[in-house]
């Protein structure tokens, strides 16, 4: 895809070097996407680590700072500080750089950075599934995207030339591309993240209330099951509050769901509940080309 | 633990070549467990496999032929054929063979074995933790066992040198072992095993359901998450209706749960959401050194 010694981008800039942040920085140098990496964090330190372990080739001290001379800006940050880090910083972007975010839920922040970025730079939201546990520069890795789905969503009125230079890159880093609008997004996140992030968590949190002891004999099926409620309390309470009205719509159909089941249990000859998780079956079989 | 040349047992019987039968025949083969391996099926060719992979010494063309002389004799075949195929042997068993069964649920199975047993051989319930989804003997492995949990459910009466030898056993073949009382091990299974099951099956359904698009977004989280719904249907259904009583309850709670999140989710400080994320986190990350 990429020819030679052309980068994709001259300079990408990273506000916000934490474990993705990191990991993008750690990415593009060694799939030398950008000619130089600049590096802004609310904690200094962060982006000292950050160019320490090569992640960024250099410390921009405030984010105007930073963006200046970016082809390629990405916020790394928590969601809810973005819009006033683009207020402060979006005098200074160049016209034709390119503004991504990789918040995990986008109606309303795909809403307001592009009406703040109208007419400055061209914005188009990303959300790069990809995480672990440790949200910190030092759990970055430059394969944390390999295999992993990336869901872009451009506005209607983004030109093509843009959206194939994000995805592009985001290619390049490794992962799998989905295009969508910002409401679609948010709907199919909650079913197949969020929801299933607040069961892992209701797991735990029930064996723990119920029947502690049972911890004592657990195995791969409980891990596997339980193994995202490791993730950061305060991102996740963040994310669901920020996807509230789907989250909400999930559970309830969740709870359907569990009724049903419910009563395939009590009735007796077994045969509603075979082919109900004969069906789960099938469908989960059909998705494993998937992984 | 072994000596030398000694065998655990001389002769292994086990009835149910598939995935646990056979695995545990490759296992104790291996590791030197049983002098010789016998092995009966209700399908001769599942038993002529399970001798081709080196997973039993020879076939028995009857459950009676099969136990005779046998020191272990483990029944692997499915719940609710095992009354009916002790009633057939057990007359031909030696007084001091040790019988056990894998069964996934103990409370029922443990009550009429080891009625059916009494003063014929030494019955004490085993279920190892392992399994897969294809539930054959073409799926079998000699490590399945390997870092397992193994539930043993002696009763009051059973004798401590006799449970030694069968926990001994499955030491041998790799598992970590738990005792507890069979109805003490249903409520846990409930817990741990049969209630992730059907999560995990009514996500897929779900999403199935009312977002089928979704699944060409879905990333390693919503692949842990559903893993083990793709499990055997007809093996479910029967643990699940012979815990039903345990899996109701156990569902009735998780909706309490998931009704707590959902409240907690639509209250708009998020710090009630975020200290209940927080506790799961915390006690799962208390896991992590189980697995």
């Amino acid at each position: 895809m990429k020819s030679g010694s052309k980068f994709l981008f001259q300079q990408l800039t990273i506000l916000g070097p934490g474990l993705l942040g990191g990991s993008i920085g750690l990415a593009a140098k060694k799939h030398r996407l950008a000619r130089k990496v600049v590096v802004w964090g609310r904690r200094i330190e962060a982006a000292e680590a950050a160019v320490k372990i090569k992640a960024a080739d250099k410390i921009a001290l405030t984010p105007e700072d930073a963006v200046r001379g970016a082809d390629l800006v990405i916020l790394c940050t928590p969601v809810q500080v973005m819009s006033e880090l683009v207020r402060q910083f979006r005098s200074k972007l160049k016209r034709t750089a390119i503004v991504t975010d990789v918040g995990s839920t986008k109606y309303d922040v795909v809403k307001q950075l592009s009406s703040l970025l109208s007419g400055r730079g061209i914005y188009i939201g990303s959300h790069p599934m990809a995480g672990a546990e440790k949200d910190s520069i030092h759990a970055a890795k430059p394969d944390l995207f390999e295999g992993a789905v990336c869901i872009v969503t451009p506005l209607p009125r983004a030109r093509q030339a843009n959206i194939k230079r994000l995805v592009d890159f985001w290619q390049e880093l490794g992962c799998a591309i989905r295009t969508t609008t910002p409401a679609e997004h948010d709907e199919i996140v909650a079913y197949i993240s969020h929801l299933p992030h607040m069961m892992a968590a209701a797991l735990v949190n029930l064996v723990e209330r119920r029947k502690p002891d049972a911890f004592n004999f657990i195995g791969n099926g409980f891990r596997d099951m339980t193994r995202i409620a490791s993730g950061p309390p305060e991102m996740w309470s963040h994310i669901a509050l920020s996807n509230r009205e789907e989250i909400r719509r999930c559970i309830d159909r969740m709870i359907e769901e569990l009724e049903t089941i419910r009563r395939h249990v009590t009735n007796s000859s077994g045969s509603e509940l075979r082919s109900y998780l004969r069906r789960a079956k099938e469908r989960r079989d059909d998705l494993k080309h998937r992984f």
